[in-house]
């Protein structure tokens, strides 16, 4: 068993309803046993999980209720249904409900969601309209439902017009968030993850920002050395990069969950997750299924900060450190990306194609869309998502596929190159070497010129920091 | 215009959003356009409505619209759907999700419901659900729309395993009450609302129940006659039976908002206004479409009735009282109505089938079944739903069953007949007559017997009221 003091809660809308920890499948069926009583209790998985986890849930499950000995005993099933997008479906919506409906399932049915952010999405929309709803759960097993997806009360389903178009607010009793199953998690998909935790840094966290940008190796090291379970007992001692593996997700799900909490409808605050989003989501819809999410996103949050950048509000420099963080974890920075240029579709990402696309986005109000701007790393310009002209998106857009070979150019371009790294240095020891004051424009923001910078500091040249 | 002191309010969840009148077409453009602000708005409505009452709204908007001088003027767009239950489908659903897609609908859109209880129902989990939720108002054209589907946010569609089991609570900015629609309704139709509006009286109003029981004609009266519209102005003074149809309208409106308000997501008191449909909804799940909802909770209410009865909770003077109001607004009373009985669907009509059926109602509590169970008129037993053992339904349906032909009936049954008149009256007199206390058992409640029993009072004979 775990013992309670291997658990830490994080609070959401005045609940301790978000539980993390390792190994912690025989807490969350005693959990939920103890404390949501009801006649059935239903785990929906997909089959990717369903192989790797699901007997873990059952055997757990059947073992409770066979001790159980006051009142009925309740019941257990489940439902495992194909991994990936295809399945956040109506189609696949309503085999589900006809599953429960089947089975006789009444209004105090419990849901499990056990999976990736599919399974979150759609069961939690399931839950949220079965009956005019009834209380689930989730448990995320992909680093991207932990941070992001499963806390909130966000669920949606697709259409062929596009993602998360039909769906509704539906907040579950609890959410566990197990780090262990990270261990069986493709690499990709922890990657994939890693761009919603570098997304709530970027807009909320300075501190956390520069974590992840230095300790990108210890973070890898921690899924990929697995963890004892000694039979279904924690060790309650974890490794340095275990810890560190949660209370990096830990201290995402909060920053996440305070947002909610101030906003749990989405009509200000809560859109600066949507940071990256905006233009994300549109790539997103050209390229799924064979880009994820979080490397969509990864795509957008440059694109955002490059048009944050051409309205004046955010600097080179800190879209370059934007970059190098995401880079870092293995993401693609731009649509000329080798994985992403290769692409067949990647010919369809046009400038009227992305912009068509955005103009159903949710956040849009009529006609105007929006896009959450960040003024530096760790904060944002507005409290919200900002409105942003048809015309300053279609410039930045423009810029970023014109490099894509088979999309016609008709006029020639302008564009700054990035910094160059010993460009920068020279530069900056010419500077240092000058009388007065010295600005320096388009400089790298790099491992090296911070080296440079800070031995220059030591020799009393004052450089302001940005 | 009609002015604001035709307009009656009543409040609901501490809004006063519901607003009632006569000939509101003009009011509600205007109060929609001046307080919802938006840049879309989307009219629903069934053909048979679209064709009677579109028009009118459509050049409201339209010269609202054209006259408006500040800002982006917004659009105004409608879609009409089939009439009748079926178009409370998964199918509908997401031809109308589709609908709004494709003319790049956001959300920001607000939507009318223009019809019944099922454009209501539809169209509010469109609206719940789309985008994860945009505004919508309601503007029921039947009376069961005004006085029950349309107040309290409960959304749905079906399935074939039964009706509403998929929805959502979803509640509008305004529910707007014109009367006037109640003009072009078929009378079966009128009955139909009639059966909801007995219902509300009979769980919590004795007052209100007698005034139904006794001015049946000129509520009749009232939708007979045509109220004068002097081109979209209203009269400022209505006709008495134009008064007593929305005083009636409303009283029962004000009923379920104060149920509704004190408990919104059906976990206790709201359960009330399910009386007579746990049963009801069972036989409306058997003999939908042909057999109105009002019509099968009618039953239900007797039958309910008679649960509440064979526990020794309710007198069957009661009951009695309850059959005759139903009747007076020619509504079916037992599933041996020739207008039941004759229905090849009727020999579905099987306890076994009728209990399977509620084995899904959303009410129930894992598997036990609950019924709304009257102490008197005007009163319940439990503030809420009571659990009720499945013998004790089953009893009560096989009594109700078995005299349909064709229903094998494999054991001889006792029952109680009706009073009748004219013993009841002897019986009275002779009581009156005799010394002490005399007790009368099976009484008939009707207005031969009120009147016979006046007189005695008049003469000094003490009799209890029941
Ligand atoms: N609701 C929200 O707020 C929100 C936010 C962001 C994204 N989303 C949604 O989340 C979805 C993407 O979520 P995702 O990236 O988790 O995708 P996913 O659910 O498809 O999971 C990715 C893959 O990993 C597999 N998998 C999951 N857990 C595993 C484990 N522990 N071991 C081995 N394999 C495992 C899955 O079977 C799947 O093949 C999208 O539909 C997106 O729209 C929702
Ligand atoms: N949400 C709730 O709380 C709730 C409560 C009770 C019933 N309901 C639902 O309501 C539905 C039944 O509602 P209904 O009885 O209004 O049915 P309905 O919407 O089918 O309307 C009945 C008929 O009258 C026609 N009509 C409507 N208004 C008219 C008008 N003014 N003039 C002429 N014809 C008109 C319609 O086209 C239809 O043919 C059922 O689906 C039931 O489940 C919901």
């Amino acid at each position: 068993m775990v013992s309670t003091t291997d658990i830490r809660k994080v609070s959401i809308l005045g609940k301790d309803s978000i539980h993390c920890g390792f190994h912690l499948v025989p807490y969350i069926v005693r959990t939920v046993l103890d404390t949501i009583p009801s006649s059935t209790y239903v785990i929906f998985t997909d089959t990717n999980v369903g192989n790797l986890h699901l007997a873990a849930f059952e055997s757990e499950f059947d073992a409770a209720i066979a001790a159980t000995t006051t009142g009925r005993k309740p019941r257990f099933i489940s439902y495992v249904v194909p991994p990936g997008e295809t399945s956040k479906s109506r189609e696949c919506k309503a085999e589900i409900e006809d599953f429960l409906l089947l089975n006789k399932c009444t209004r105090d049915t419990v849901i499990l969601a056990v999976g990736g952010g599919v399974i979150g999405d759609l069961i939690g929309f399931v839950a949220a309209t079965f009956m005019r709803g009834v209380r689930f759960v989730q448990v995320p097993t992909t680093l991207l439902a932990m941070v992001d997806s499963s806390v909130g009360g966000k669920t949606a389903i697709d259409t062929p017009h596009g993602k998360n178009l039909i769906g509704a607010f539906w907040q579950p009793e609890y959410i566990f968030i197990d780090a262990a199953f990270l261990e069986t998690l493709p690499a990709r998909e922890f990657c994939n993850g890693m761009a919603e935790v570098i997304k709530t840094a970027a807009i909320w966290n300075e501190k956390e920002f520069s974590d992840l940008e230095s300790r990108s190796s210890e973070i890898f090291a921690a899924i990929q050395t697995p963890s004892k379970n000694f039979s279904g007992r924690v060790q309650a001692t974890r490794s340095a990069a275990q810890e560190l593996l949660l209370s990096v997700i830990s201290g995402s799900i909060s920053v996440k969950s305070h947002i909610v909490t101030v906003d749990e409808r989405e009509t200000g605050l809560r859109n600066l997750v949507n940071f990256g989003h905006t233009i994300g989501h549109a790539i997103e819809a050209v390229l799924t299924p064979t880009i994820l999410h979080g490397e969509c996103v990864s795509i957008g949050m440059i694109l955002e900060g490059e048009v944050a950048r051409s309205l004046g509000i955010l600097t080179q420099v800190a879209v370059g450190r934007l970059t190098r963080c995401l880079k870092a974890y293995n993401l693609p920075v731009s649509i000329t990306d080798p994985r992403i240029a290769n692409l067949p579709a990647a010919r369809s990402l046009t400038v009227d194609r992305l912009l068509d696309i955005m103009k159903v986005d949710k956040k849009n109000s009529g006609t105007q869309k929006k896009i959450v701007l960040l003024s530096r790393i760790g904060a944002t310009y507005e409290e919200k998502a900002s409105i942003v002209e048809d015309t300053v998106i279609a410039k930045v857009l423009s810029e970023a596929v014109k490099v894509i070979p088979g999309v016609p150019s008709k006029s020639p371009i302008r564009m700054a190159t990035p910094g160059s790294k010993s460009i920068s240095n020279r530069a900056l020891l010419l500077a240092a070497l000058g009388k007065g004051t010295c600005r320096l424009k388009n400089l790298l923001h790099s491992d090296d010129t911070q080296v440079m910078m800070n031995a220059l500091i030591e020799l009393n040249v004052r450089i302001p920091r940005f």
